[in-house]
């Protein structure tokens, strides 16, 4: 089943809407996005909005590699394989938005589980702040234990993430000096 | 000579300026203050300032006991004994931010050590903050130190204070977490 819904991607056949991302095209069929999100059920078939009307989608925010990831997950329920190993964190956090913005609660766990697993000094502080805006407390969890590490804090705290965290997020600091105060 | 000076301020005798602080009136010798203050000196004497051509100056934002004690410092070089000692930290903190205020360097100093030498889970977060916008690095590293001590910190997070702190000064935050990080 998932391998027809995934040919049927590729073939484009019946294709009734198309996704501008990135200055990339993507047809995809309405009924398929609508049963598996509720939000492209809304945004697609709901009464007040211009998607309806049109065949056309545009989506600002998102790269179209990760459109592209987050359409074949929509239709076949699993990840490439061939996703590069040095990009695997990146495309996971941009998945980890996209899945959240679409409600698309299993994608969502994928990549909760993919950047948990793979915490280290250089995307803490970045999954660490995603986590807590997508409210995902395992993976919150998960980045705090390996802050709590020896020498993990300080050298995740010299890194740029960490002054988009210190930003974004200052309520973070605080449950961050809450865990490590002696 | 201190003590003349400190009956100099008690008769009024020659007095030439009268302070209106939080409703009370203290009278004082505008020579005593510019030569002990350059604060003082500027508004007192200074071209542009009306606080020159008037015998009438109005502090706003200090507390009567804090501006009594102030004076009497600027006139005896000390401290009176009877300050209650449950208000002695409260006193001392508005006192170190009056002392900024005025360029009082030794008043400055000892309301740092006063500060300094007293820090409990209480007055932490708010003398801490105190050091970090009037520039004390003694009293900042004291502070630092206690709370470098097993279960104080978590017990400041706590209170009021560190409330503040966490709004006044989120910096802070930082430079807690960077000491404390395991």
């Amino acid at each position: 089943m998932q391998r027809h819904l995934g040919d049927l991607l590729d073939s484009k056949v019946g294709g009734d809407v198309t996704f501008e991302v990135g200055g990339e095209l993507f047809m995809a069929h309405r009924y398929v996005l609508a049963v598996r999100s509720s939000v492209f059920m809304a945004e697609l078939f709901g009464s007040s909005m211009k998607e309806k009307l049109s065949n056309r989608v545009r989506i600002d925010d998102m790269e179209a590699r990760v459109f592209k990831i987050l359409l074949r997950f929509i239709y076949m329920d699993s990840l490439p394989e061939d996703i590069d190993a040095d990009e695997k964190t990146v495309v996971a956090q941009h998945l980890l938005v996209a899945a959240d913005r679409y409600n698309l609660q299993r994608l969502k766990l994928v990549c909760e589980d993919m950047l948990g697993t793979s915490v280290d000094v250089r995307t803490a502080a970045t999954t660490l702040v995603l986590a807590e805006q997508h409210a995902c407390q395992w993976l919150k969890d998960a980045c705090f234990g390996f802050l709590r590490s020896p020498g993990k804090l300080k050298a995740v705290m010299a890194t740029e993430g960490f002054q988009h965290l210190k930003n974004s997020c200052p309520a973070l600091l605080e449950e961050l000096l809450a865990m490590v105060a002696p």
